[in-house]
């Protein structure tokens, strides 16, 4: 079976950034935590953190500049990075990505 | 606050149609009942159904020619329409659309 994210609660409306190249689902769990589940179009975009995030990837074809880095980790099909909280980090994405993102404390 | 779905169980992978074009996420509800949470990017296309299902339209601006019509039906903003089982309906996308897919026994 897929995996599946239960006993959760689901925004009806999805958030939509970069003219909808960008767009997510918010989660929300029973424990108060959230995650997002989100699609990433081919382009560029810059995202600016509030709280510290993961970003899981489930399957897309990627590469990401995290904060302070110079040199840029590549994805192709599963992997993930975190982003430091109140931080900004660069995406180029070559294939639709699909991903989760969870908000951490 | 805004609509959500409590009580569910939402599916992590996405499902992905027209290379990305037209995305979703299954919500599944504890009455076996399922939904999409969707997100169609400017474009046509042709969908077929297995179950009847009510598509509402959240936000966005498109056109859908429903099985057995000859007129297009507009919808600017929010809005809903039907289609039945085993049938095929085409849509033409103008703004990004953000839907909710209920699918029906």
């Amino acid at each position: 079976m897929s995996k599946q994210f239960d006993n959760v609660s689901v925004v009806a409306k999805a958030n939509v950034y970069f003219d909808g190249a960008v767009t997510s689902r918010t989660v929300l769990f029973a424990d108060g935590s959230k995650k997002t589940l989100g699609i990433m179009m081919p382009g560029e975009y810059e995202f600016g953190t509030d709280s510290k995030e993961i970003m899981e990837i489930q399957s897309g074809e990627l590469r990401v500049l995290l904060p302070g880095e110079t040199e840029w980790k590549e994805i192709v099909g599963e992997g993930e990075f975190t982003v430091p909280a109140n931080s900004k980090f660069k995406l180029e994405v070559r294939k639709v990505t699909d991903y989760i993102c969870s908000y951490l404390p």
